[in-house]
Formats: C-alpha cells, structure tokens, sequence
C-alpha cells in the first residue's frame, strides 16, 4: 500500500517526506519499489557526483566544501555518505557528520548518512534509490560520499556522471587504490593534502600509473587535481574539473551510454535482489539448515543439495 | 559429460589431473559441479588456513615460511594465492609467487594462483572449489591467502578454518582494517614487521582494540603474534597459535558449528550463481538491452523492468 500524499510530497520538496521516502527504502519494505516506480518520471535531471577514496583522505572535508561552492551558485545539494559500520567502529563517519553543521542548517542542503549495519549486498542499491528521491525532489545535485573499501561502495561510485577518487600523499597509497580498484572506476583524483612531505613523488607516482592507460581524443583521461580541503583550497578547482568532464560526455555522446550502462546493471541488482528474496524466503532456509551436517560429513555435497534446493524453488515460483 | 579418470587421478594426488580440475572450476564450465559432486566424499579432513591483510603486509613470505613449517613435519601442503588483478596491475602477485620457486619445486606443495578478471562475483566461491581438489587430493594443510580489499576475498579467508589477519605497523593501518571487515574475521593477528619502528604502538592499539570485545571462557580471543617473517622469525609462534585455535575449537565443539555455518553460506552461493546464470543466460540480458534508453529518459522505471523480467523468468523456467 503506497501513500500517494508521500510523493505528491516529495515532488514539492518537503524535507520530511524525503527523510520518510529514504527510510522506507532503507528498510526493505516491499512497498519501495512502488514508490520508486512512482518518482521514475521526475527523476533524471541532477546530476550526480561519486566521491570516494580510502578512510581519511578527507572526503567529507571536501564534500563539505564542494557543498558549500554550489550553494553559492544557487544550486541545491542532496548528500548520501555510505558508512560502512562494523561493531567496532560504529558511527566513525557519522562523527564526520558533526563537521557539517554548518551546511546542514542550510534548506538547500540535505544529508543523509546510510549505514552497511552487515548486509552489505544491498546498500549500492539503497544508497541509488535514495538518490533517485532527492532527484525527484528536485536538488540539482547529489554528492554520493563513500569509503572505497568494499565492492558496494565502488558499486555506489560508479552509478554517478562524475566519479571523484580522493587520494592523500602517504606511501603506497596510490599502489593501494589501484589494488582496490579505485584506478578504474575515477573520472579524475584529488590529491589532497598536497601541502604535506611527499606530495609531489605521489602526483608524479599517480600521473605514472594514469599515463598506462590507453586514450584517443574520444576518451576521456583523469586529471589529478591538487587540493587542500581543510583550507579550502583546490575546491574552485575540483569544480571546475567537474564541469569540464560533464562538457566532455556531453560532447561526445558519452552521457547517455554512462546512464545507460548504469541502468543495466542497477535493473540487474533489483531483479537479483526480489530473486533472491523469494528464494530464501519460505521452505529454502530451512531446508538448507536440516541438510548442513551431512555436508560437514561427507555423505552430502554442497552441489548437490543447491540442485535440490533450485528444483524446489523452480516448482514453487 | 565428465571423466571418471580424472577423479581417480585427483584421489591418487596427480598433479597434472589436480591442475586440470582446478582449470575446469575457473573456466566457469558446467562440468565442474559435478566434479565437484563427485569428489565430495574424499573431502574435509584437510585443515584449512586464510591468511589475509592488506596489500603490502607479507602475506606471501609467511605463508612460503609457514609452509615450510609444515614441510619439516612432512605434511602436505596446498595453497591458493587469490589476486585481485586489475588492468594496471595484472601480476603483481603472480610476481610475488617467484619468490616461492624453493617451495614450488616440492612435491610435497601444490601452489595455484587465481585472479579476479574483473568477475568478482564467482571468485570466492571457485577458490573454495580449488581447496575442495585440494583437499580430496590428500593435501594436509590447505593455506589460502587473499588480499583483503574486498568483500569476496573476505569471504574466502573467512571459509577457513582458522583465519589470520596480517597487517604491518604502519599508522591507520589497524583502522583501516578494522573499517575493512578485517576485524571481525580474524581468528588471530600477525602484527609482521615488528621490527620496525612504530611497532610497539600498533601492538598496543590492536590490543585495546581487541579488547572491545564481548567474550566469554567458551568464546575466542584473538591473539597477537609479533613476526619479522622476512628473517623468519615468528613463524614457530604462528603455527603454535593455529594450533591452538584448532584445539580450542575442537574442545569446545565449534569446529563442526564454524564448518556448517560455511556450508551454509557456501550452499546459498552455488544456488544463486546458477540461478543468476539461468536468469541471464537468454533472453534476460536482450530484453533488458532494448528497454535501457527508455529508463535514462524517464518513461519506464528500472523497477518496472526488473518486474517483467522476473515474470519472464518465471514463466520460462
């Protein structure tokens, strides 16, 4: 059952119904979907931005004053950060939140923290939903703000137009980013905290590594922009560089194929997702549950017992 | 269609008919699950080891030390290398595994490497494949060693049946495991290159850290082990350590538990690999390509889509 004064709501802009939207689909509620496939059609118009890089690279710090940059412009911000939380260190990135005060007193802005809390699997899909709510709401911009540590945060940076990697100068750092994947999935890197001992053997180290890279004109080739984001410097910079590749899809026809291959695989993660649910749902679990000594044992194979458990879902669906 | 030789060859532990199997699980071939059916009943009396931490940390040279170890005792020993290979860095373990030409020339050692190539997705679950020929083969001690950025190569250290996690003193890096998920799956810690300097401050923050957790005398603490293991020091203590996380866990009745909690896991894998394979398989991936442009403009939702193509499969299996 779907509330139609709940997007009615979220078309006029109103922060508590965002905030209600993004709760719903945070839960897992069956009725997401619906409001999804109610919100598609004002969807699509802001653009989005992925910021990523390893913990402490000072993201948030740059997210911050990124925000901060567009406001002056008048443009309104939506902020999703993607906390990846173990018990250990619960609400570390939340902290980093408290820094932001400033912007979040701001009605242009709104932020969101979304948190793994263990089911990993499914928050690149959460944190792109609750994207495609404050497109529909109307903010000219979304941050996507994660920790790339984990595939799902890659996953989330990826489903932007403008995917920013944030490196800092300490060593290895670079060799780790391109280990994590990180080298991939970015439109351009910041080197942040530029000022430190190092910074210029880490530009020419990353510079290096991006100059492997195969280009013709009709591909587009990551600067490396310097910054400082605690003093605010390099922001001006970021922006700009933001711009030039949003010029340069547009150009060359890249926007629509990057949206494009983007909606394939988010398509694919839903329909995966609703499978998967049905799957385990009813008999699945427990019968899995009633076969797992014989495996220990011996006497059952893993494979075998996965055929048993497809036929049943095949007669079941 | 499979061959029975194959299988008796693998009990007899030949070499080239291991490799083969092994090449048969990671071509993706349908055949491999029912090798793998049929040499279940020789499997899990192997002791299997993770040996994971971040890029850098010296996994390699423990694990070649550790083997070692265990050569003097006269056991067998198997080891998957799991790379995570990228465009950029295609090899770089695979260079580390010169280093263990003296292991690699016993026949008493079975060493295979296996890459990402962009799939992640299968990864885990054909290493553990790999370690199930392994351990019909008659290899004693299998030791898989991972790189631990992402999700999937977690998974496959935490298939073990003890799991270290190795990290070096650098600063953040305990932070950054603990952000990584390495935290919660290692059995004990090697802090390796505590020769240098900075080492006795991580130590005592891995400490305080550890110290967090909830245990009890029928639950676990992991442990603490100092290693130079480029001079070979601190692999005794290691391999007393894994020793006495196996004891432990037989004494108290875990092992068995931790075993099928993995079955478990593991089971729910194969299902959903070969269901995303039917899923995908025919007419899932073109019906899906021609209705892309109308989600990027707007007049269909991803969720709607997703919806007609989980009837469709539904329909068609």
């Amino acid at each position: 059952m779907i509330n139609s004064n709940l997007i009615e709501n979220i078309f006029k802009e109103d922060r508590r119904s965002i905030a209600r939207a993004i709760s719903i689909i945070e839960s897992d509620n069956s009725s997401s979907s619906d409001y999804l496939m109610k919100i598609h059609k004002q969807v699509g118009s802001a653009y989005r931005i992925g910021i990523t890089g390893p913990p402490g690279a000072g993201k948030s710090t740059i997210t911050n004053h990124l925000t901060k940059y567009f406001r002056k412009q008048n443009k309104k911000v939506g902020i999703i950060a993607v906390d990846p939380t173990s018990p250990f260190t619960g609400g570390a990135l939340l902290g980093d939140r408290v820094r932001m005060t400033d912007i979040g007193m701001d009605d242009g802005v709104f932020i969101r923290s979304m948190a793994t809390r263990g089911s990993l699997g499914g928050l690149s899909k959460k944190a792109i939903d609750a994207a495609d709510v404050l497109d529909a709401a109307g903010f000219d911009l979304i941050l996507l703000e994660t920790v790339g540590v984990g595939q799902s945060e890659l996953d989330i940076a990826q489903a932007a137009d403008t995917t920013i990697v944030v490196l800092v100068p300490e060593s290895g750092d670079s060799v780790q980013a391109m280990k994590a994947g990180l080298m991939e999935i970015a439109d351009f890197f910041v080197l942040n905290k530029s000022d430190r001992p190092g910074s210029q053997q880490a530009y020419t180290a990353l510079q290096t590594i991006l100059m492997i890279k195969d280009h013709d004109e009709n591909s587009w080739l990551p600067n490396i922009i310097k910054a400082v984001a605690s003093e605010n410097k390099g922001i001006d910079e970021i922006a700009a560089e933001i711009d030039r590749h949003k010029s340069f899809m547009r150009e060359k026809n890249l926007f629509i194929q990057k949206r494009e291959r983007q909606a394939k695989v988010r398509i694919k993660e839903i329909v995966e997702h609703k499978l998967k649910d049905e799957l385990w749902s009813e008999t699945g679990e427990s019968s899995l549950n009633s076969s797992l000594q014989k495996v220990v044992l011996g006497s059952l194979s893993p494979y075998l017992i996965a055929e048993e458990i497809i036929e049943e879902f095949k007669n079941r669906i």
